[in-house]
């Protein structure tokens, strides 16, 4: 079976144990994720062929994060190692009930945001690939990182490789000197398939659903494929956030020759672990698109992915499709598996 | 006050901290625990002097099961050593809200299961004991360990103490070509109580409930005393599992003399630790039928020492009769105790 | 801006990881709390200027406790360090569920209970301060330190300042031949702002609310304000608790001027760590009444300081004036903040 | 094999992890022990019966500390609880290299100092013993403890039971009111074997060898032979200390028939934790007095046994009777044994 | 370059912390290792392309065992899943100073000794190889691994390949019922380097250093490489233990054309993890020969990398080649780098 | 008593625990240190007013490194907070025997090193001071953190301050366009004291000792404080390293009045942190200056002091002034301290 490839920075994640805050922290455990690389690990979890392509600095922290995908099964094989540069982080407080997790990033001028476009031989990378993920996280890096992503996508059009995105605007995120509403548009013409929320397709394109729209998600996504007729399919979750500790989820499609669907509610408390989350979701769409026979059954696999995500540790969902099926067919009492 | 002995396998659990799934852990927990020996446990944690007879190998591994239960208070001076054994584990993932703990049994051919039934002269063991209790593992794991459970009955019997069981069907045990359904009729003929939910009933014995009965609990335990006439007492716990971090259990009680009672459900909410649930129910109703006034009071205290034990860590409920008795007054808001 | 001074004695905090019973820890998590040293320490953390005054063993866990007071921004430069004394514990179990969390003390004979009021010279600490608290608990330690207690409030009359306390009865405590009811009117008759539950009220100056009263809390409170007619406001919270786990609070205030008021409850689930939360109450209600332009502001930020707290390892309210109001916009569902 | 009995306080130790200082630590590892129970412990691992009396708060601390000892084999069935008291505490900060390991003691008016001599029986309680092992710490605790002390000893010579003391003279610790100097010599004279150094002997006895003895031990042993002429063996361990991780020591014994002997030095580095050395050394001499053919045997194994506690954690000396003789045998090389 | 593939068991390593005893153990650390992997995996960390060959159960032990030798950077992309087998498990006590560390293995009967064959296409898996290494503990394990090992050799001897083994002869192993005495020569006689010690070489192969010969090392291997005629270089570690943390060691080699070499000692302490010490040294040289310039060279490297991974936690040595070379070159004394 | 003040960046640092390599961690453990703040810090557990002037990211990494010098007594009322910047870090990975603890440093960007020299009123600072300590490092990081210690150390000399450097060199880390041989003998200029090695005077000044000079650092030590004739005393510690394991040091001082001395070498084995053994120098330097009678005798405290913070985890000396006098009384065999 031909690769997945997802293209985008590798962060660690340090975070106290528990729920302990950061001031009280006499230790961090670390992991290692990025909104593609998460997709990535999650498919190879799920037993797809998948690489990730990134930019590391040549040093042992590198070399870390490395192993960490590595030992998922992800192949690492075309990350590009820079001498002189760091690691992007981020700080992780994990809330409880009524109380927020925190993030403090610390990933400006990290080797993946310097990283030099002409590193990264698209038609090459991708001639073993089926599918390019990336994310609006790597457009708002840097210059140099959006530019790499134009061309990943401009190659994935010329091989005739689906395209998925996840939008995902981070308004703190943009500093180098261009505006999202500028960058987006254009990358976002190249994907058959996109993660867009109503408010991101707000923020990133000034579309909003009709206001008299009988489903304002479908409504959104009718117009996002007007305007970028690449597009085929709009994704996303829908959240109910009871507190950060108790998370309701669905998961809701808009297909252009099918129209909308959505699935049932997840309730999950407690919330192990929210990060990743949404990488887990089009996770499973990819290998629900790949592997099952409806885009009903892909909505349903990826959101019952992503429920699973909400109970395991780090940023990758490390299930199995066993385990991911197992949900779906409605086992969700958590019976013992002897 | 004389002994309550147990019989049967005691194996080392592992298990990553916390939720983490077996492949992200970088050490595991050491518990020890065994489905009789848990019974053993508990009582004498509720003051009672219990005895268990097991196997071990003659090497660190036994000797530190040894000293846990040791520890606890539980006579275990009867433990045979064998040389060149090996002690059985079992890995313990523990799942949250939808995700399923899991377990990864690797107990063939140990000690236990190799025991030789004349190492343990039951007419010795049992003479100062009121009371023997086994489960239906112990008869599925191996043709010797069902034999000495054979003649441990009948040594009780002999002795006139009173014999309980849990018949606890586990299918995937049973490996040693013979059938449970040809093994366990004949050992629970000899018990005066019997744990014994409807599955069990049905799989091991042919017993179902009658379709039209008021409850369908107390129409298989009717039965049952009819089809073992030694039997006076079956008991069980109904779960409403709502998910892997929620439990509701009641407790169930049919007398052949009194008829069908049983407890409102008891809420518990995160649980800590749901093995050994069921052990720490049997312990409860030994103690409460040797200790309180009543088999309705024996099935309150019981299912209050469940409740308690799913919020106990490890195999054995470590609660005290003091603990046992506030919870049954119905003090189950957990009020900060000065 | 002036001190707010607190006095009392501040205890080592042993505690087993997660809800590990006593018997099952292999290592106790230390921290450090005492119910006035608390108060000072949420100040210090919601930036106003507190001191806290105490006894301390002149060996190294006086300068540990020492040290992590000072971590946390209060003034310790008062400490008085006693030779050959020992340090006050106490040993914390956390519990879940139904299960109770249980503190065993180890407090008596410590630094604190034998200081000598001699040590402290009360006008000179009070010179720059605004505000004095104290609770009942140091009343009871010793007669001792009831003196110095007595002193302190005497002092702060003398000098116009602010006092309050937290009048908290602890019967179990009262050991050193005087009793509660003799010994805390005359101190509590020197206070501005008494926190009092209805509990304490009967118990400690046998007043009860009428029992028509529209609101009982208010009822006793005014009774009180009549006793003590220094008193200008009674507050307390009031606690709706589900288990050891899940924990829903109010806050009430009594105003002698603008009567009774309430807020909402918060619903806190899980419960990360209820100790302290009413010493977050009374820091959140000085901070308030200091900073803020209203009793109802004052008692809203005191209420959701204490919500705040519940979900903080430890025993002090580690929030952020940003954090308070945070929840006091509504903002509970713990959406991640990046 | 009738019993050996120890006589004394068991306290709970606390010490950070590693080589942390006491004010750097997050956390506090729990063992406990005590000089004479560590004997018994020490005794029950070679496979001896060994039996502790003791005095414990009637809470869970109390109880923990009784499973601690009873894990490890010793029979704590003759524990006396006494309400409303406390158990004795150490911290321990464990130095290193030139920096030394510190002791904060926390042990005053502990359940164990304030006992009441008459709820001991000796006759009863010695009446299955063949050996009594008492320290001078616990004549040093309290007049109370001194005096059952006494009482237990009379009953040992009433009995014909060996009397075995380690007189180790703790200046510290003599703080009820009566010197060692006059209560240590009466309770000595009942003993037949003692561990004193020459340190001790001036200390306590008046004792200092010639100044122109061939060997000061033998000197000092004689004497103090001659003074207790109860006495017929004196024993001891010479240390010579190169740093907090680096430790040298040999055995000395002097018997009133047989005269001098010593064993040659062990090297030890890294010492793990050289805690209850001296307690492995007296337990593996009554191990060699019982078991092996020679005094001479007697004081290898126990020097041996000593060498080997050193790179053992805990108070207690966990080693087994094959891994004492492969010391003994000249095994110091470490080689793995698969 | 072409591939390094290694063939044999790996076992989950579990380990108390630090010098924990392992009754003391309250968790066990996990590694994963087994004498020919590890060879692999320090080949991969040296940045030569390494396979390993091996069989797991099939299910989460196996997958997290594949997935930590995948993280060193080893394909495993051959390994065999079987279904209802066992993973090899080992305990390992970590001894210090005097007292040897010792290790309880749990293989028997492992998804590795029960592999079958056929499920092993040798010239496929070869295909792309240019060293296959191979220990004597697979031929020890069963009758089907040391098939598999034969066909293994016979097919690299078919392709021209190097092989090289560790003849490591561990008596306990062998317990299939064929004797190391006839199963080994027939393996040895495949290759073209061996391991092996002068111990090793009586116990196998009958074969002893003249007793006159200037270096008895040389005299057994040069009588090795004259009975096994393919056999071109022989080199073995000699060790001075001096304690269980502290290590003296050289490497040893002799060529069938060059004569004998040796390299000065190595002085080692306190040591981390002497585990795989052997298996370094083997991949060293490995290293050595495909990338240095002559035998002496690569026994330098082997023997640099062995007293590196004495310092390195683990079975595996993570060395780089940087680091190694850093030691060559005299850099011992652990200056920091920065 | 005034204060001494020192200025420069505190990073956090992360070091996986024990010997683990970095790629191996799972959690990191977390200290703060800086080559200044490490002197205030070590000042202030000695005693001595010390305050510490830097410039933090305003978040909570920021609040926790401020928090955790306060803890240890050290004035930071003058932290200046910068929006949008970060923390410095580094990550340490500790070596044992022959493998080098290395430093991978993550300090570029730091809010310290984008700092503004004019948020510093020295004059202000400095005016309850009397002593003023700065880094070479200081100089290294920026222009701007440059120009903020000349402004320091003119301060100084306006107000009659002493001034203590040390010149610590580090070659990588000059990387804003100026060469440390241009900046740095400028702010030498105004040091009345400082601490400066051999290599340091050769690669910052081009001064040399004499080739046949007796002592070669006396002799250096007497041309640098020709060519900068405020320089009253140079001093510097002198290491025999044996391994990451095992260090040897002595102090030595070249006092313009009296000359040339040493001291003897301290041997310390294991080393538990070598990290800030020059900055415990300084500091006891500093100290002894102040306190002790004579040049001699602070060169032996500052020598003590710094033997001492090998065995003490973190960058921080935490020893107090009875521990520094027990080791130069000789005290160096690590008795147990009861």
């Amino acid at each position: 079976m031909k690769q997945i490839v997802t293209f985008g920075e590798i962060m660690m994640r340090l975070s106290p144990p528990l729920n302990y805050r950061l001031e009280q922290a006499a230790d961090l455990e670390i992991t290692y994720g990025g909104g593609d690389a998460n997709v990535a690990a999650s498919l190879a979890c799920l037993g797809l062929p998948a690489a990730h392509v990134t930019c590391f600095p040549d040093h042992q922290l590198g070399r870390a994060a490395t192993q960490q995908f590595r030992r998922l099964g992800v192949d690492m094989s075309r990350t590009v190692y820079t001498p002189n540069t760091r690691l992007g982080l981020y700080f992780l407080e994990v809330g409880s009930a009524l109380r927020a997790s925190t993030i403090v990033y610390d990933r400006f001028d990290s080797a993946f945001a310097k990283l030099d476009p002409a590193a990264f031989n698209w038609d090459e990378i991708l001639q073993d690939a089926q599918w390019l993920h990336w994310t609006g996280i790597t457009a708002a890096v840097s210059a140099t990182a959006a530019q790499a992503c134009r061309e990943a996508i401009a190659a994935a059009r010329r091989l005739g490789i689906t395209v998925s995105a996840d939008v995902n605007y981070r308004r703190n995120l943009w500093q180098y000197g261009q505006r999202a509403q500028d960058v987006m548009p254009e990358l976002t013409a190249g994907c058959d398939v996109v993660v867009c929320s109503e408010g991101d397709a707000d923020d990133l394109f000034g579309i909003r659903a009709d206001e008299d729209a009988e489903n304002s998600f479908a409504s959104m996504a009718q117009k996002l494929t007007e305007r970028f007729p690449q597009i085929k399919r709009v994704i996303a979750t829908k959240r109910k956030t009871q507190s950060a500790s108790h998370e309701r989820i669905k998961g809701m499609l808009y297909d252009v020759a099918q129209g909308y669907q959505q699935t049932p509610y997840y309730d999950i408390t407690p919330v192990v672990d929210r990060i990743g989350g949404g990488d887990a979701f089009i996770a499973g769409f990819i290998y629900g698109t790949l592997k099952l026979d409806s885009a009903e059954a892909a909505l349903s696999f990826a959101t019952a992915a992503s429920a699973l995500k909400h109970t395991i540790h780090g940023d990758v969902n490390l299930a199995t499709v066993a385990e991911v099926e197992h949900i779906m067919a409605g086992n969700t009492t958590g019976r013992l598996l002897r």
